[in-house]
């Protein structure tokens, strides 16, 4: 890696499962369930097509319902080179689960996948961002090896148990290096929405400060219910041009970058 | 339609309705309606000679209580050319309702504006952008032949049932192309306001955009007491003539573009 | 009046009452009351230099309690010529109130401002912006003749009993002309401040195309708590200078812009 | 002090102990904590080398706990020559504490302190900012003699017991002038997060129209954990450029603006 800058573009595919997996009664409110449906109808196309113009292989969390629902979907994801990653079984809140709910959630969603891709995913990230006590031996148990949740780093590092290095490596993420805080909207979020450039602003400011901090990386998250509106894919263009034109960026899989973590 | 560019400008007409229809105890908060009063007694008479300035035609959605209330302004939108369209009775969300309430608030509200107009609406939006396992058969049942509630596309289509295509065509819609997560304020909406030119970058971030988007088109949601304001309708003219500077573009009501809908 | 753009400053100098009016619990909560002394110790001394600096005479909306706590405050607002106003007793919304208790907020609020400044105010806002059914007939018993409270027109009108209009004119007010939205924070309110500039974005976009509206007037909301900050002062300035660059602009009380009302 | 204009910078240091002292139970969820632990991992170090690239001497406000978990971070922070204050033990807020509780989080907060640094601290902030009857008579009766809690003023002031000034100087906070409003997400704050420049815009309107207020002093608040972001910090670079750029700036700590005030 030497000098390079490593650029991690996570990318949440969750279609109806982001408000299933809030309140199974949302299963009913058909509008509702549509938000989450344009990310399979109409955003992720163009969102792989740019990721192609810019040669980014981005990583993919999907639910094992959105898999089970949409397999085309995971399967033209996967066939365009980016890496499959899990996002739990139905985006249930770890909070919510007992501990026999938590480990059903990771392996069921490790499942669907992997009946479609034909390989066990590596890379989990839990749906609400969040770890219980039981979630580092879940993971260790279950082959996985990076999680992307927590908020404590600029830099990738290795989890600990009983003060040992063990094999899963964490690719810290910031909520202001997501699109949701710009532009999700509706269900229970009821924020001002945002310009696309306003985001971009954010984001920019952090990609250009974070290549002064020797060791760290950019982590950006997007969900392609939001981001794969036509305007808001204008600006990431403009955003992924920006990024690439700092001659140290080196845009790479979760899985790649974890894998040069010590 | 060849190459054209198709627009659709959708415009409720709520007034107090907005208000009664999320609480019917709202109804002896005589400040809290009168922010929806301010759609009949300012906002609707520049609006309309905004449109006509730009040789805009649009859908107007009116509950069935407000056409009730003020016909002479139904009458109004009509003569003008404009499309009036169904927005249920009371302005109660389709989730509070049971089938057979749901049933009389289209019903009703349908009848209400039949009475003013002479004629029965075809096209029809619920109060709260949603839907029950019920609608389609109602809309069926009731010759509603144009939705436009779902989030999932940016291409109008014809709904199913059963795995055949039907009689009702969607026109979807986005939040972000609305006034309201922009101008809402009071009740319970409490977020930022913020200013015109604001929704106005991120409306033609969005338009200027879906220009590349083969099949799509452009729904701009209004409602006449948020944009009513004068400072606002300012910034809708800039937004008109916006649209307009685009050759391809051609403003359409909700039910003329669903007819070319196959 | 005949081409004169009236201007309207309407100024709440709530002090401590806007948090017990809220919850009467909040009178042990001496650091959130310090938002309101703030009005009092800081803010209303250079709002009403920069108000004599520019020759505008406001309309001060002050609560009894407050009143009664800090008779100078009225004292010095009524020397320097403004108008005093009453913004009931104890700043408790109106929907939470008894017709009995109704009344008695009403009364004791301009019983408590005619002891220091002797004469009985004609001008009331409720410091909810809510009307009860009982309202106008408690104001026309007690002498009120100008209500700011609803938010239906641009244009200041007589409101009507029995379809006959009566001795109560209404100023009406607007929620994006107001400073709260832009600044309020703390107690319940947390959403995002806003840049001093982007209010006077608002206020200016809505003051420039009023010029446009016959009849309209321009109806600003301050509170001494929010606005009396330095740097908001100074956007104030800024405003006030907007405002009088416009030859038309007339800026009254709302007890004279009242007096032209037929 | 003469011409000079005083300028403090409160730093809170507050890691995990802001979502503890919220709800004990926040303890089981590790993510979320680990908002908290950016704080010591990331954002201390590169904030103290700003610190001291602009010379300035901040005041650090620790919660007990977190100083009995990072004992190294109090003693560097205090080691690089700023003041270390208390900010209670558990960062739990006051209006929820018993007298008993309220009096046992201030002292086991200083003791904490104490133990590392070896002196007791004499500022204090209150972790929500908020006093109870009982706060005054705690701070004489354990040797706070500067409180950093209300928002009533500009300059900073004596507070009074039964009419007579006591040894407790207050230097007044203003939310506008925190990170907080602008940057802080998760947990149960999900509004809108701002770019860096939206809140160095907000800041500097205050910080140049203070200069003319005789008295006033500029008090900025930061949370390392939302401050200590890349871009963040080159803004705040940018802000303590701004306010050096003044020639009568003074930056001192909390104590020593405390101490001029008579």
């Amino acid at each position: 890696m030497s000098d390079a800058f490593p650029v991690v573009i996570g990318t949440c595919l969750d279609a109806e499962a982001i408000w299933t997996g809030r309140d199974a009664s949302n299963a009913d409110r058909r509008v509702m369930l549509s938000h989450g449906t344009f990310a399979i109808k109409e955003g992720l196309a163009p969102l792989l097509d740019l990721f192609d113009t810019h040669g980014v292989k981005s990583t993919f969390f999907i639910p094992g319902t959105t898999a089970d629902r949409y397999p085309d979907a995971v399967r033209l994801v996967h066939a365009r080179g980016h890496e499959i990653a899990s996002h739990g079984h139905g985006h249930r809140p770890t909070a919510h689960l007992s501990p026999q709910e938590e480990k059903q959630e990771l392996v069921t969603g490790i499942d669907s996948l992997e009946k479609i891709i034909g390989t066990r995913p590596v890379t989990w990230r839990s749906p609400s961002w969040d770890w219980s006590e039981h979630t580092l031996d879940l993971l260790l148990e279950n082959g996985v090896t990076v999680s992307t949740n927590f908020h404590d780093s600029l830099r990738p590092y290795r989890h600990e148990r009983h003060g040992k290095s063990v094999d899963v490596v964490e690719l810290p993420v910031q909520w202001h290096l997501a699109d949701a805080p710009y532009f999700m909207y509706g269900g229970q979020a009821e924020r001002t929405i945002r310009p696309a450039v306003d985001a971009q602003k954010v984001w920019e400011e952090e990609f250009d400060a974070l290549q002064d901090c020797p060791g760290a990386f950019y982590h950006l998250t997007l969900h392609v219910q939001l981001i794969g509106h036509p305007g808001r894919l204008k600006m990431l263009d403009r955003h992924l041009r920006h990024i690439k034109e700092q001659p140290r960026t080196k845009i790479l899989t979760a899985q790649e970058l974890a894998a040069s973590v010590t």
